[in-house]
């Protein structure tokens, strides 16, 4: 079952040596969430070949420009576009203020339902919950209220072993049972053992995007363990002075929080416009934490 | 001294075929005039060379997504490079609230003048006059109050005969008032007759822009007789009444209207998402109006 992310955007506040203000796509099992959406993240979807479509849930951090002054132009294009779907926006409650003040004066009217849900700037909460995926947001601290995400998947099936099944010619209907860990008793008796006949379950896997934010602050708890962590860096530690007046990370910053947190990787983003040439700041997070990449526009990342 | 449109983006509603929302850049003499401001234009100014230092004056036609989503994505990036200029604004009297609600909750202050003046959307008024040039807006038809913008350079000096003024060894002093027509006489007594020296000063240009409109409204009056008329022409002629129903223009109404000014040239844009291979919106146009031209992204168009 694929747990991807596509990165659209990596650039901080400007856009500029053709990165784009930040916005990425979740692709969970073929549903896609989208995180942020800066100016021009609609054109970045088209690039990139993401179906406006398949996006279910969008999921804005804070109402800084650079993460959300995309959203209403990919709103009103999904209109024109004819959806029909329900759209999930989850957001700064003042968000859907400006949508709706946008929406008054360009005369639209969207032809399917948008259903907002404000997002709480002061403690960790559940945005959405299925028996596959759990999505929750937690503070942030930044110069605006502001909002990290993360995604956890729910308990993952276990693997029927094929020789095994095959070899004893067991009847289909037994499958999704078995895959759940129950034993099954056919119409003549036969006893099938779970446990004999699937691989036991792969770990569920998580992934969390901190941006934008001061380092080291209470989100560490709500981001522990995750698989793939998303830390802004927008400077490099020489210039932790720059970030702590901006409320911002430094790259050393990012990867002590990946280690403190026990990410088992981490990505980089939110590049300041000051670095054309991104190596320094990638090799100052791995002295911290090996196990970290850029994000790159355009590059899907397995979680 | 110049006078140029640079076209930020052609395309109509939403972004495709790597056309995107209406901007321009009029450059008049090196102060630049930006027109429209859809999602994106930053990056478009950005590909294209422009400077956002040199825009002084903004105009925005109407608020719809389109024409200004990337509005406020431009001003905060002027203001995070160091704007310290004034900027002039004009546009529907509400897009002043828009903009400072953005502000507001991005808790962002601009560190230059904003000056903002309302256009009426009921009459032709003058925004902008200095000697050298002068700025209207006047009414289109669309489906929210939306405003056209016409240019209309000052009288032009007349150019001094260069042999003549050799020959005769006439001190620079007198030039700039026998390019205005006036004659003057040298210590010794010496006439220099401006008609005699100077060649007849050239026409004064005028370009108008009227996007989004139905065609055939009292705007005519206002765009008679310019040199560049930029008319959008969102659909061909056999979607007639879909122009009608959306308040838009067809490229043979486009042509006639041309015609109908007497322009000197016709810019057709603002072309549908349903057109790829744009030629037969040309071609219906210059069965109208013959001396009409496609505009194309990234392409400057004399005046």
């Amino acid at each position: 079952m694929r747990f991807e992310v596509l990165i659209l955007g990596n650039s901080s506040a400007t856009p500029i040596f053709e990165r784009h203000p930040t916005a990425q796509i979740i692709n969970f099992n073929e549903q896609y969430f989208l995180i942020d959406c800066g100016e021009g993240t609609q054109m970045q979807m088209h690039r990139y070949g993401v179906k406006s479509n398949k996006i279910s849930h969008i999921f804005i951090s804070h109402l800084h420009g650079d993460h959300y002054l995309g959203l209403i132009g990919l709103l009103s294009s999904m209109n024109l576009h004819g959806r029909t779907a329900d759209l999930h926006l989850y957001g700064p409650s003042v968000l859907i203020d400006i949508i709706n003040l946008q929406l008054k004066y360009s005369d639209a009217r969207l032809q399917y339902n948008l259903i907002f849900q404000p997002t709480n700037p002061d403690q960790e909460e559940v945005l959405y919950r299925s028996e596959k995926l759990t999505v929750r947001s937690f503070p942030l601290k930044h110069r605006v209220p502001t909002t990290g995400f993360r995604f956890d998947e729910g308990p993952r099936s276990a693997s029927l072993i094929r020789e095994k099944i095959e070899k004893l010619n067991i009847p289909k209907v037994f499958f999704g049972m078995l895959k759940r860990g129950i034993d099954c008793v056919d119409v003549d008796g036969t006893v099938y053992k779970a446990a004999e006949l699937t691989k036991p379950a792969p770990a569920s896997r998580s992934y969390a995007y901190c941006s934008d934010t001061r380092a080291f602050e209470k989100y560490v708890d709500s981001i522990r363990g995750v698989d793939l962590l998303y830390h802004e860096s927008t400077f490099l530690h020489e210039l932790v002075d720059r970030a702590e007046e901006t409320c911002h990370s430094t790259c050393k910053e990012a990867g002590m929080v990946a280690r403190q947190v026990e990410a088992k990787k981490l990505l980089l983003g939110h590049y300041s416009a000051r670095y054309k040439d991104l190596t320094p700041l990638l090799e100052e997070a791995q002295l911290e934490f090996v196990n970290t990449e850029l994000s790159f526009e355009g590059k899907w990342y397995k979680v």
